[in-house]
C-alpha cells in the first residue's frame, strides 16, 4: 500500500462557490484523503428528522470528481441545539454534579439511550445514503473520543446503566460485596439500587468501586462506538476509523479498535509538549518549537498496535494551534518532519488538520495548509515537499522489532485511582521507559496486555502492569527472550486488592514486595552502580539473583535467569544501563543518540530525525534542525 | 476650582452623640467633603416602604453645620435581607450556577427587573428628598460596580435578558448564527429561545458567544446606573459620581462615565500591589510598603478621561487595609503622596476611606483617619499637612500631554476571552507600555477608542486593541504625528473573527499577520537591536519598512512614514529604545528617571513623586523616601 | 498505672477461624489491648433494627480468652447504606452547597437530629449489651471527629440548629445585629429565620457570623459526643475515650474531653510531615522518613491537657501509609522511637493501627504490624522490643513542666476567619513557639485557654490568643514568674470585634497595639540585636520597657517586671533570644539541642530521641538514627 497524504475540510464552513477551486488545489498539492462531515449534524438534520442531504451530496461529488478520496465522519460529537429539547437528560454531569452543557462539543453522555438512538437514525441515513459512494473510501465514527474528558459522566443514565453492568458482572450483591471488600467501613449493599457512582464522597472512595466503574465508563464508549461501526458495515464495504488523542487514557482503545479496522490519531506535538507533558523547564525550552522527540513516536507504536498494524494520522498539527497553554510556531521543516517520523513508523496516511483556517469560532487561531485568506500557509510547502518525496519511496512497511512494551490502559486506570505518591502515574512510567529504549536507538513494538505471543522478541518490558492477565502469564512463562518487570508489576487482583501471596508472583522468580515507598521528587533512593530510583521503590525479600542494589542495601533489580523483577522506577541513567546490559544479553544491537536525534527502521529504510532546534551530527552525516534524513538498509 | 480633601464617614455605625465632635474634627483638619450614606440601606427602609429619614436628616444637617459638604451615596449596593423576600431570584449566579448569597454585598443581579424597581425606589426616595438640600453638593450611585466580580452574572434574569439583547442586535437567529459562525461544531439555533449563557459548556464556547455576553453585561451596568441617574438629576443639580476600582475591567466605564459628571476610584496602592498587580518578586519587595509606582498615575489618567477632565479619588487608603493577601503599613509619608499624586494628575478631591476604623464587621482591620479609639491614626497628620499645602497651591490644572495611549474596555474581554497563550493580557499589556512612557518622564493621556481626534499628540499609542473603530481608523490618517499600533491591534472585526485582508489592514502600510505565537515566558525572541519580544510575537508578511527586526530575520516593527506595527510584546529595554525613538522623531523631550522616581507636570508645576524606601536624587535635588518635590514652570 | 501497648483490628474483615491465632499472636508479642468494632455497624445492625451481635460476641471473647482487654468503639463515623434511605437528609451539605456522599466514611451532619436518634440507639444496644462485659475494659466513641474536614456542615439541618442556637445566645435579632456590627453593610437582621449560614456569599461575610458559627460547629461536635458517653456510662463502669488526630481544630478539644476519661490520638508522623505540616523543603527531605521532631510532642503535650493527664496514642503508625501525598517508609526504629516518646510524654498506652494490613478497600497500602500474608512486618519487631522495654521501666509517670503554653481552640478559628495576612495561622505560632521551647530542651505543659491557675510554672507563654478569659486574666495577675503574651494576645472581644481601649489592654502593662502590618514571608522586620519579626509585626504606642527593639526603632518586645508583650512573630534566631532570656530571669535550665535530638524528662528518667536519619552526639553519648537513649534522673 502507497504512503498517502490527506487534510481535513468542512466544505460547510465555505461558499459552495469555493469548493471545486479547494478541492483542485488540494488535487494539486498531491492529496489523497479529504475527511468531512464529523460536526455537521446541524446541517444534515437541521431539525429532527428533516434530513438535508443535498449540499454534502455536492461536496462530495466535487471532491471525488478532482479524485480525492473522502473520509465521511458521523457527526455524532456534536449534537444539535434541538437535541436537548428531545432529550433534556442526555449531558453528562462533571464529578460535581454539574452538567455539561451544549455551546461547544462533546455534550452528551454515553450512558443516554435516548440519545444512542439519536445516533444509530443520523449514522443509519448517512450510511445508507453513502454506503456505497465510490468517493467515500473511508469512514470516521464521532470524533476523538474522551477528548475534554468527556469518558466519565455522573449522570442518571450513567448510574443506572452502571447498576446493570455491575448486575451482570457479580449477579448479587452480597457477591459485589465480597470482591470489593465493602465490609471494611461498613459500605456494604443489600440491593443495586443502593449502589451509587464513586464521586461525591467524603473521603476517597473504596478502590474497587472507582475500579468497577472505569471499566463500565470504557465499555460504554466501546458500545457506543459499535453501535456505529455495525450500522456502517451493514451498508458499506468501506474501512472504518476513528481518531484517537495523545495521552488520553480514560477508555481502552484496544477494546473499541477491535471494531474498527483502522487506527488514527490526532497529532499535535506543540500543542502536547505544551499542556500535557509533564517535562522539566528546559526539556520544554528546547523543543517548544519541535515537540517532545519521543510523544509522536510512542504513539504511532501504540496505535499500530490498537490498529492491528493499520494506523492512520488522521489530524496533523500544521502550524499554530489555538488550545494549549502556550501556542508557539512550530520550527520551519517540522510539518515535513512529523509527516516522515509517521510514516516510517508504518503510517497509511498522514492528513494535516485543517485546509484552510477558519477565521470564526473556537478555533480560529488555529492554523491550517492555507491561511483565511487562502495564500499558503507555512505546512502548505512542507505537504508539498512530503508528497513529492512519497512519490520515490516504497509502500508503507513495518520492520519487526526486538523489543516489546505492554500498555494497558486499565492499569492507568489502577495507578490514577490509587498512585499511593503524588508523582506516580502509569501512563508516564511507560512513556519513560519507551523513552530509554528510543535513546538506544530501538524499534518498539508496543502490546495489548492480553498478548498471547512473545515468540517475536528479545526483550519484553511490563511495567506497571496491575495484573498480569492469564495470557501474557502463559507467554511470558513460555518466552525464549529477556524480560523486565516491575515495578509494581501484578501487584493487583482482578478485584483491586493485594493478592496472597504478595506480588509480584512470578513463576520461577522468588520475590515478594514486602513493602512499598512513594517518594516525593527530591527524595532519590541511590543505586550502588550509580543511578537512582525515583518516585517509588519497593522493598523486597527475595532469594532471585540481586542484580541490582541500593546503596541501602534492598535490591533494586532481581531476576532469576531471562527474567527480571525492577523494584522501583529508574531515572535515565540508572535505566540506560538495565536496558543496555539486557540487550547486551540478547544481541539486540544498540546505537545511543544524541539528545532530540531519533531513529527508526523500516522495513527498507532507516530513518534518522532532528527534533532539535539546531543541527546534529549522526555517523558521520549532519542533519539540519527539523531535518529528516535516511538510508536504504 | 480649588482641590479639595474629603473622608468617608458613616454616621450609621456611631452613637448620635459622636456625630458633631466628629464634623468639628473634620472641618479643623481641613476637609472640604464628607461622603455617606452608600451603604445604609437597612437604615433608610428597615422594613419594606417604611423610611427613616430622620437620622439621615440630622446627620446631613450636622455636616453641614459645620460647613461640610455631602457626598450622598445611593444605598443599592447592599439590599437588606428583606428584598431576598420579595425578589427570592435577585441573586446573582456564578459561572458554576451557584447563587452569590446574602451576607455581605453586592448581593443582585444586574439584569433583575423586580431589583432595578426596588433601586428606582429607594434613589427616587433619597432624591426627593435630598434633591434640594443645600449641604447634598454631590451624590455617588452604588458602590464599585464589579468589585468582587460581580458584573457577570448566569442568572435566569440575565439569560432571559441576554436574549432580548441578542434579538435586538441581530434581529434573526439566522442573522447571529451567521454572525458567530455557529455553524463551526453545529451550534446554530433556530430560536431566541435555544441560547444559553455561556458558561458550563464541555470545552470553550464560542469566542463571539462569549463576547456578546460580556457587552451585553457591561449594558446591564450602564443602564442600571443610568436607571439611577436619571432620577438623581430630576431631583438635584448637584454632579453625580461613582467611585470605580483599580484594574476592573468588566464593563465599559467610559460608557458609564457618560452619564455621569465625574469619574471617581477607590485607590488603594498597597492592597493592589498586593492582590493584583503581577509584578516580579523583587519589584513587590521593594514597593512593599508604598505601591506601585505607576498603578496610580494609570488610574487618575484613565479616569481623567473616564470622566471627561472631572475625576476624583473618592477612597484613598490610609494605612493597612484588610482584605489583601498581604496587608502591610505604608512608609510613612505615602498618604500625602498619593494625595499629591491624585491631585498633580488632575483630581479635583482626594477623600480618605474612612474617617475612623470601625472596630466591628468585615472591615475593621481597615485603617481610618482615626485609630478605632479615636485617637489620630497615621494618615491624620499626613492628610493635615496636605490641607496645609493645598492652600497655597493654584487650582486644579493639567498639562496638556503630547503622548496619548488609547485604552478600551472591550479589548481587555476579547483577549481575556481568547489569550492564546496564557501570559497574555491585554490590561498588563496597555499598563506595561505606560510604565515605558512613565520612566521616560512623560505625561500621558488616555483616551477613549472610538477618539476622533487625535490633532493635539505628538505620539499615539495603540496597543492590542481588538477592532479599531472608524472615528479612531480616521483620527489616524488625519494625524500629523507618530503613532505605534500593535500588538494585536485591528486582528479581529466586531464579531470576533479575523477579518480578511489580514490583519492589521492599515490604511498606508502595508504589512500582514500571518501567524501569530504566544510563549512562555521563559522563551524571548531576541532582537537584533537588543532587547527582546516576550510572551507574544507576530510572523508579518510585508513591504512596509522594517525598522526593528527580529534575530531569526523577522520583522519586529514595520513603519511607514510616522505609522508604525509593532509586532509583538517588547521588553522594558526594546521598549524603551522604540518608545525614545518615536519622542526623538516628534520632538518630544524625554527626561529617563532612576527606579521608583516618578515625574508630572501640571499646568502651572513640576511634580516629583519617589516612591522608593530609600532617598532618590534627581536634576540635583534630594528626595527622601516617600517623598514629594515641586518646582514651579 | 503501667505502661501498655495495644493494636487495632478488625475482626469482622478476617474469616473467624484466624481468630484465635491472631489473639495469640497479640498475646504472645505483649500487647494488652485491643480496639474493635468502630466502623462494624453494617455488620452490627444489617438491616434497620435487626442487630447482629453473636459474631461480636465471639470476638470479644476470642480476645478476652487470650488476655487481652477490648476497647470498643462506637460506629457512629459510618452510618451504613440503609441509613440514607431513612434519612436522606443526614449528609452534611459543603461550603459549596454539595452533599458529601455515601461511599467512603463520616458522612453525616453533627446536626441532624433523626441521625442522632439512630446513634443513640446503637450506642445504646452496644451498651446494653458490653457495658457488664469483664473484657470490654474500654470504650471509644465515633471515630476521629473532624477528620476529612467533617465538623462544618452548611445542611438546612445545621441551618435550623445554628438559628436555635443564637437564639439561645443573643435572646433577640436586635442584640445579635448590635453584636455582630450588622449595620455595617445593611447585614441587619429582622428574625431568626432570616439568618443563614456563612458560606456563599459573595465577598467575605462578617467575622462575627463565622465565629459564632465555628463556635456552634464545635458545640455540635461537644453534644453529639455527649449523647453517647451519657448512655454508655449508664450501663458501663469502664473509660471511655475518643481517638482526635493531628492539627485538627474544627472543635474544642477540651469542650469534648470534659466529657471523657481519656484523650487519645492518632499519630501517623510521616503522614502528617507530608500532608500537613507547612515547614521548608529542606527540613521535609531531611526528616521524610522520620517525621518532624517536634510535631508528636506538641500533641502528646495538648492531649495530655485535653485528657486531664490521662491519655492514650489509639492509632500509631506502623509503616509507610496509603493517605499523604508521598508515603516513605519509616526509618527502621522509628515505631519503637515514637511509642518510647509517646510514654516519655506519659502516655499510658500505644496502640498500633493495624494488626494486619487488609488487602481490600481504601486502606490497602497502609502498612500494619503484620502483612497482608500474614508475616510479621517491619514494626512488628520493633513493638516487641517495645514490650521487652516496657517491662522493665517504672510506671506511667509525668514531671512537672516549669514552662505553660496556652492553647485555644477559637483562637486558631478567630485567625482562620481573619488571617490578615496569608501566612498568618495561629496553630503553626504556636506549635512555631513550641519548638523554640523543645529547642531548648524544656518540659513543656500545655494548658487551656481558660485556665486559672499558673502558680506552677515560671514561664507561661500565650501567642494570638484571640480573647483573653476572666480567669485566665485573674490568674495571670496572680501570676510568681514570667508571662509572654502576643502577638495579638486579647486583641478581639468575644463578639469578634476590636476593643477600645487598644489591645493588648493588659493590666499592669501600659501599651496599645495601633496598628499591624501582615507581610509576605520574604518581607523581614530586622531586630536591633539580630534575627527578625516575619509574617506579622505589630506598632505600640507604649510606656512599657523596650525590651526588643526592631531596627525602625519600633517596639518588638515590651516589659512590665516579669509580663512580657511581644510585637510580631519572631523567627528562630529572635525567639531563643527571647525564650533563653526568660528563662534565665525565672532560673529554669535549659540545654540547647542539637538539630533533630529532642529530650523529655518523666518523673524518674531523662529521655532522648534522635530524629535524624544519622548518629546524634549528646553530652558525651552518641545515639543512632532513630534511637532512644534514657538515664534515670
Ligand atoms: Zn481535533
Ligand atoms: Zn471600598
Ligand atoms: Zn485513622
Amino acid at each position: 500500500m502507497k504512503r498517502t497524504l490527506g487534510v481535513c475540510y468542512y466544505p460547510e464552513h465555505w461558499p459552495e462557490t469555493q469548493w471545486a477551486e479547494d478541492a483542485a488545489r488540494m488535487a494539486a498539492l498531491g492529496l489523497t484523503w479529504v475527511r468531512i462531515g464529523e460536526f455537521a449534524w446541524s446541517r444534515m438534520e437541521p431539525t429532527p428528522g428533516t434530513y438535508d442531504w443535498a449540499w454534502l451530496d455536492r461536496a462530495i461529488q466535487t471532491l471525488g470528481d478532482h479524485g480525492l478520496k473522502v473520509v465521511l465522519g458521523t457527526p455524532t460529537a456534536t449534537p444539535p441545539r434541538w437535541m436537548l429539547d428531545r432529550h433534556p437528560d442526555m449531558l453528562a454531569l462533571d464529578k460535581d454534579g454539574k452538567p455539561r452543557g451544549f455551546g461547544s462539543r462533546r455534550h452528551y453522555c454515553f450512558s443516554h439511550l435516548g440519545y444512542r438512538a439519536e445516533c444509530a437514525k443520523i449514522v443509519s441515513a448517512m450510511a445508507e445514503r453513502y454506503g456505497k459512494n465510490p468517493h467515500v473510501a473511508a469512514w470516521q465514527t464521532d470524533n476523538e473520543y474522551a477528548c475534554h474528558a468527556t469518558t466519565l459522566s455522573y449522570s442518571n443514565a450513567a448510574k443506572s446503566a452502571f447498576r446493570n453492568w455491575l448486575a451482570q458482572k457479580y449477579q448479587s450483591p452480597d457477591a459485589l460485596n465480597r470482591a470489593w471488600g465493602n465490609v471494611f467501613w461498613s459500605m456494604e449493599y443489600s440491593d443495586w439500587s443502593d449502589i451509587g457512582l464513586p464521586n461525591l464522597t467524603v473521603t476517597e472512595p473504596n478502590p474497587s468501586h472507582v475500579m468497577d466503574f472505569r471499566r463500565f465508563a470504557s465499555d460504554e464508549v466501546v458500545s457506543f462506538n459499535r453501535l456505529q461501526t455495525d450500522i456502517i458495515r451493514k451498508h458499506s464495504p468501506a474501512p472504518i476509523a476513528h481518531n484517537y488523542m495523545g495521552a488520553v487514557t480514560e477508555f481502552d482503545h484496544f477494546a473499541t479498535g477491535a471494531d474498527l479496522d483502522i487506527a488514527s490519531w490526532d497529532s499535535y506535538p506543540l500543542g502536547f509538549l505544551s499542556d500535557r507533558i509533564p517535562a522539566p523547564a528546559d526539556h520544554k525550552l528546547r523543543f517548544v518549537r519541535q515537540g517532545d522527540p519521543d510523544f509522536q513516536a510512542f504513539h504511532h507504536d501504540l496505535y499500530r498496535a490498537v490498529g492491528r498494524g493499520r494506523w492512520w494520522i488522521m489530524e496533523q498539527q500544521p502550524g499554530p494551534v489555538n488550545w494549549a497553554p502556550y501556542n508557539p510556531d512550530p520550527l520551519p521543516g517540522m510539518a515535513r518532519l512529523w509527516a516522515w517520523e509517521a510514516f516510517a513508523h508504518g503510517a497509511e496516511a498522514v492528513c494535516y488538520f485543517r485546509w484552510r483556517q477558519a477565521p470564526f469560532a473556537q478555533e480560529q487561531m488555529h492554523a491550517g495548509l492555507l491561511r483565511p485568506d487562502s495564500a499558503p500557509a507555512q505546512a502548505f510547502g512542507e505537504a508539498e515537499q512530503v508528497a513529492r518525496e512519497l512519490a520515490k519511496m516504497p509502500d508503507v512497511g513495518t520492520a519487526q522489532a526486538h523489543v516489546a512494551l505492554i500498555f494497558d490502559y486499565a492499569s492507568d486506570w489502577a495507578w490514577e485511582i490509587q498512585p499511593q505518591g503524588r508523582s506516580f502515574s502509569y501512563f508516564w512510567l511507560v512513556f519513560h521507559i519507551y523513552k530509554g529504549l528510543r535513546r538506544l536507538g530501538l524499534n518498539v513494538d508496543i502490546l495489548p496486555s492480553d498478548t498471547a505471543d512473545l515468540s517475536a522478541y528479545k526483550l519484553v518490558l511490563a511495567p506497571g502492569l496491575f495484573t498480569l492477565s492469564e495470557p501474557l502469564k502463559a507467554a511470558l512463562a513460555a518466552h525464549q527472550g529477556t524480560a523486565i518487570l516491575g515495578p509494581r508489576t501484578n501487584s493487583k487482583t482482578e478485584n483491586f486488592a493485594i493478592p496472597v501471596p504478595l506480588p509480584p508472583n512470578l513463576p520461577g522468580l522468588d520475590a515478594k514486595v514486602i513493602r512499598v515507598e512513594s517518594l516525593p521528587p527530591d527524595v532519590p533512593v541511590p543505586l550502588a552502580e550509580g543511578g537512582n530510583l525515583l518516585h517509588w521503590r519497593e522493598k523486597l525479600e527475595a532469594t532471585a539473583t540481586v542484580t541490582e542494589m541500593a546503596e541501602d542495601g534492598w535490591p533494586a533489580l532481581v531476576s532469576s535467569g531471562r527474567l527480571h523483577y525492577l523494584a522501583g522506577w529508574p531515572d535515565d541513567q540508572a535505566l540506560t544501563r538495565i536496558l543496555h546490559r539486557a540487550c547486551a544479553a540478547e544481541g539486540v544491537e544498540t546505537d545511543p543518540l544524541p539528545e532530540g536525534l531519533r531513529r527508526r527502521d523500516t522495513a527498507t529504510h532507516r530513518f534518522l530525525f532532528n527534533y532539535n532546534p539546531v543541527p546534529a551530527e549522526w555517523g558521520g552525516v549532519a542533519i539540519p534542525p527539523a531535518g529528516v534524513h535516511w538510508t536504504e538498509l
